[in-house]
């Protein structure tokens, strides 16, 4: 908690911001790899072999993320997960993140720092850390962008474009249950809690990055707008068809038993959803699958379409920030 | 110009996410040492060697830019600056920027495209590309976020905590210009134009950052917040106090002619601007300094305090996001 009792309810107008800084990071910790931490112009991280793995993502208060459903944490949780999933998602150790975020001047101290809190928390699952950032004031929404690097530790990246006619097409981690549980908070429940949990912090399987690239994946995303749509990007970046098997697809019984209650096909939530940052992967045909994949369907040759038992699925789409197709 | 002239007017509102992200990345380069670049869940960049230097630098409209005095092209250049500052000020070479921006969905894509134009012909100045980012929407203010990675080519970085008494305090790059130039504006002008420019788009000595760290640098900060007040962040970490000059802080001409004209001293401009991304270091005192360098002080043992001519100046302090003595 580094933001003490006497200081977490002041608003961070009242506070000088490098006090402010100094308070959010006061607790974090550090790692060997790292060589230059929080507090100089920027942080200088160790790797095992020069290729860094990095990227950035961003979350706004109102389109990401709501007050009302969402703890500082929480959404701490959720935006080094989008950033060490993508890192993941080629293969790579995520190392270390960066956080930057605009908060308007009445924000409490106290929701800055566990906001930090999450990051690490998030981070530490993977022994990754949290190694500099920006504060800014804005009259508008929240808006926090993370960035993280990672460490390829002498692999090839696992790209986009690998897949191969004949591949097999896996999932590793949830899917879908994000989805279900932002359908449960919109019709004014708060149950299962483990859905709306999913949706509130998901939980990512960042081993089956690195397993996925040791055990000869061709090919690898993380699925952050959907099953159907980043499995696009696959095919499209790959120039193959993708044939789904509707049976294959896992549904958990939270989500079968929930979509039962709201009159819902579930796989509208496991083929649509995204943010559970599952990565969905292909491998060649005869490959033994990583621990923590399930197999879902198969790559064709063919125009870069997503088929489900060999047709389009209705009512699919993934998430767009902008454009008339919105969902 | 990556967005054709059919869709430059185009609100991003009327264009798909990925469409938008196409159209405004297609005239983007990449680089020999970037072996996946835009396009995929995350970038693979190889550096000399596996130690990485890496920042993050966030512009809230409103707070950092307005759109009266800055087209978006500046803003890219500055956001790209100020990372890259960030990382030449530990004495790397920067090599990779990452872009995330949150904007309304009435901006038109062809000002989300000047800007990433912008930082990209920042990024060129030092060899650097752009090799990712994430576009958002918001209701609120545009807030743009930068990462900047670097090189430290097997250079130990330089620290803000190295500086020891009887170091030269020297300086590379325009100091105060930026200051004056937002004067200029403030009071209505539009010129002189060179300092109006100045604080549009900075002109960074990177080349100097390397100089330094191979030079002997025992401490060195980007100056973002203010002369003062980031060699006071070099004072504080080393546990030393800073004496400068007046005589020999350099004032430009067309400084000191603007200053005439508004009536005020130049040296508030000089001491107390920040955003022009001069590098302030210190280094032992036989050394030669770098070539770019000006000696403008003296590292003394003491309080960590800076004082010009042995005492302290009124009017001056840093920039503050937030708090009470906000300038």
């Amino acid at each position: 908690m580094p933001v003490d009792r006497s200081t977490r309810h002041h608003q961070v107008v009242q506070i000088d911001e490098f006090t402010l800084i100094n308070a959010i990071t006061a607790g974090l910790p550090t790692a060997d790899f790292v060589s230059v931490g929080l507090g100089d112009d920027a942080a200088v991280v160790n790797l095992e072999q020069p290729s860094v793995v990095m990227c950035t993502d961003m979350l706004v208060e109102g389109r990401h993320f709501r007050h009302t459903w969402s703890e500082a944490e929480d959404i701490g949780h959720r935006v080094a997960a989008a950033n060490m999933a993508d890192v993941a998602a080629m293969g790579a150790v995520p190392k270390a993140l960066l956080l930057s975020v605009a908060i308007p001047a009445e924000t409490e101290a106290g929701w800055v720092s566990d906001l930090i809190d999450g990051v690490q928390a998030e981070a530490e699952k993977v022994g990754a850390v949290v190694v500099g950032g920006d504060t800014n004031a804005t009259d508008g929404p929240i808006v926090i962008s993370g960035t993280a690097i990672g460490d390829l530790q002498g692999r090839a990246p696992v790209r986009r474009s690998g897949a191969r006619p004949g591949d097999q097409v896996a999932i590793a981690g949830r899917q879908g249950w994000a989805a279900a549980g932002l359908t449960v908070l919109s019709r004014g429940f708060r149950s299962p809690r483990v859905l709306v949990d999913a949706l509130r912090r998901p939980e990512v399987r960042y081993d089956a990055g690195v397993a996925a690239a040791i055990g000869g994946a061709t090919a690898m995303i993380d699925v952050s707008d959907g099953l159907v749509a980043d499995l696009g990007h696959i095919a499209k970046a790959s120039g193959v068809a993708i044939d789904l098997s509707a049976e294959s697809l896992p549904v958990d019984a939270a989500l079968r038993d929930t979509a039962v209650a709201f009159s819902i096909d579930p796989l509208l939530w496991v083929l649509g959803g995204g943010e559970d940052h599952c990565f969905a992967a292909t491998f060649p045909q005869d490959t033994q699958l990583p621990e923590g994949f399930t197999r879902i369907g198969v790559v064709n040759a063919g125009e870069p379409v997503v088929t489900v038992d060999g047709g389009t699925r209705r009512g699919l789409s993934g998430w767009r920030h902008f454009g008339p197709d919105r969902t």
